[in-house]
């Protein structure tokens, strides 16, 4: 018996995404560059996973960049937006992933704390863009509790901002870059409804394939890629097209996004439910996030008394395969930053359990797994009492 | 009826790399720094692979950087170590791919020039190197006409070099890089016998995935990744590892090292007839490189009065597939930077052909294409006149 409750971490391929690489493989395997027609080919095939890409970002195709994952367009977005104006700021969320988090360290940079519940707040980011930002990079929604971010307030936020700058001759861009690799699957990505202006996208968290993802540039956006080479995407991403992973990333984006109101109610269902048996078996369970606005997938525990690392793996022990917390951050056993922004106490933190449940979760698994998990939870805190 | 020659732009990939990634697509599909058992048996995948990837080398497991590419391996290979030496130099050869003319083309830099058969200079090579230059990046064989570089010297005269330095109280450090994508299937990659500091190898030219790579980092090598994230990979190149693709690449490279004396035979008698054939019926058909010291598989041609353009796209019509130069080259449509540091006519130089054979590449392949290729050139020639 196992049940996978980690879809944050990672997602299988769905078969489906697979069944649409397959031709690129070993077969229509040209470099899209070839002056052949079958290479002419396989690049007509790019130009149509980008358009599908674009298409539900409300872009056009050439605002998408294919990359190679999600931390390689974080990379792309920050160094490439930074390194042109290397005495402006760029400021960012204190939840962000360490991709956005390290690269922004590299530069002048100022960090936005959140509130309790993981949503940033408006009123200080307003204080802390000052006439040097050039750069505001806030993730979609945290790939630890899964609090969704009002990114369209926050677009609107920069947008005030702009105008202002214009007013005061103050030249200088303000651009919005948000990570949106673990949103892709439930929310609307529409690039101008959410008013971003650079947007990551990750295929393997998405049911796609590993180390595929985009970033979306909107038109007009001054970037110089980090990047150089053989001028491939515009000249933003070198190197010969990963064909597959293109049309695989596209092919899952198609979808998820597709799907994504029958998968939010879906999840959110198989969620409610694990919450709700947890919760009642031991009261004093503390869920974490904004319990309105989290991604329908994500369930964020903690316990006083109880250590998380045991507890993962006293759970994995009953064939549950569950986080603390992000797997970057499980890889360097540090005890989650963006809990630590949260505010969360030493001992709640170190009590943390992320569950997060996706395609192959059914209703038995959450009702194994949250007997499990109430057993485990329990038998820690006597061992330890 | 098609005759692939274009071996050097893309290459299919073996059925045994895609049964080797089978398994970690869909079904071991967990992020390698996720704490349970299952993503620790993954992560020990890795491991294997990056040793089997290693023992080819002659190195440590510790000096494999997985990449996403060849591109990306030489971006963290020239910015990673010139970002640290602001001041200092690189020197390059004027028939290097893209990636390293561009991104060398961001630091003070000197371009090396090359022999009439494509060979560096290593006199010039030696007066070039001064004592401000801490990279020189030469490609182990030329993507266009195949000429092999004299590695193992060049890293002896670097050697002489940095103990002439410590004798003069220089502490800059002198690396070589080396990128060997187009010579991985088929010569020894042992690092210490070339004397490289650095080398990038990618997948998708050994019949491995496509956007697979690893960048080769002696210990001690002084490096800092031009790459913010997570910290995988040593912190050379964060973001989650593409499992699927890690295993590929270590599965092609396997093979194709395996193999690779019996392949050298093999495709050296397959372009051999066809240079052969072609020069016979077109006595005034110039052999570019060095015919003694090129790749296998590797034939480029020219001749005066023949629009390569047109030739290709001629030849295309009739089934054979095969370029003027390389696919970034050709998509970019401008001639040869290779060919012309080569000191080739223009006239020469705009009726090129680029043949490379490979794994599907028959007798009958040859004798075929050869035909075609010497009626279109005549063809050519003809309506020209």
């Amino acid at each position: 018996m196992s049940i996978y409750l980690d879809y944050a971490a990672a997602t299988p391929v769905d078969p489906r995404v697979q069944l649409a690489m397959e031709p690129f493989i070993s077969e229509d395997f040209y470099n899209p560059s070839s002056p052949y027609m079958a290479a002419r080919e396989v690049k007509k095939v790019v130009t149509e996973a980008r358009a599908r890409v674009a298409y539900w970002l409300g872009a056009r195709g050439t605002e998408i960049i294919f990359t190679a994952g999600a931390t390689e367009s974080i990379n792309i977005a920050v160094h490439g937006v930074m390194q042109q104006f290397p005495e402006s700021r760029v400021v960012v969320l204190s939840t962000e992933h360490e991709s956005v988090l390290q690269s922004a360290a590299r530069y002048n940079h100022t960090i936005a704390s959140v509130l309790p519940n993981g949503n940033v707040d408006l009123d200080e980011l307003a204080r802390l863009i000052d006439g040097q930002t050039v750069l505001v990079s806030i993730a979609y929604a945290n790939n630890e509790i899964g609090t969704i971010q009002p990114l369209s307030q926050i677009g609107q936020l920069l947008q005030r901002i702009r105008i202002e700058r214009v007013q005061k001759g103050n030249s200088l861009p303000l651009y919005l870059h948000t990570d949106a690799s673990q949103a892709a699957g439930y929310l609307d990505l529409h690039a101008s409804r959410l008013g971003v202006d650079l947007m990551t996208l990750n295929g393997a968290k998405m049911y796609g394939p590993k180390q595929t993802g985009i970033l979306y540039v909107k038109a007009g956006t001054r970037l110089q890629s980090p990047f150089t080479g053989g001028g491939q995407e515009g000249g933003v991403r070198s190197g010969t097209e990963n064909v597959p992973g293109i049309v695989g990333f596209a092919a899952a984006l198609d979808i998820v996004q597709t799907d994504r109101r029958e998968n939010q109610a879906k999840y959110a269902a198989l969620r409610d439910e694990l919450q709700r048996r947890i919760t009642e078996a031991i009261p004093d369970t503390v869920v974490n996030g904004n319990l309105k606005r989290r991604l329908p997938n994500s369930l964020h525990l903690s316990w006083t008394g109880v250590d998380g690392e045991r507890l993962v793996l006293l759970l994995d022990e009953y064939g549950v395969m569950a986080a603390t917390g992000s797997a970057c951050a499980a890889n360097k056993q540090t005890a989650s930053h963006a809990l630590q922004a949260c505010g969360m106490s030493d001992d709640l933190l170190a009590g943390s359990l992320r569950l997060t449940v996706g395609e192959l979760t059914s209703p038995e698994d959450v009702l194994q797994a949250a007997e499990i998990i109430i057993k485990s939870v329990e038998s820690l805190r006597q061992k330890d009492n």
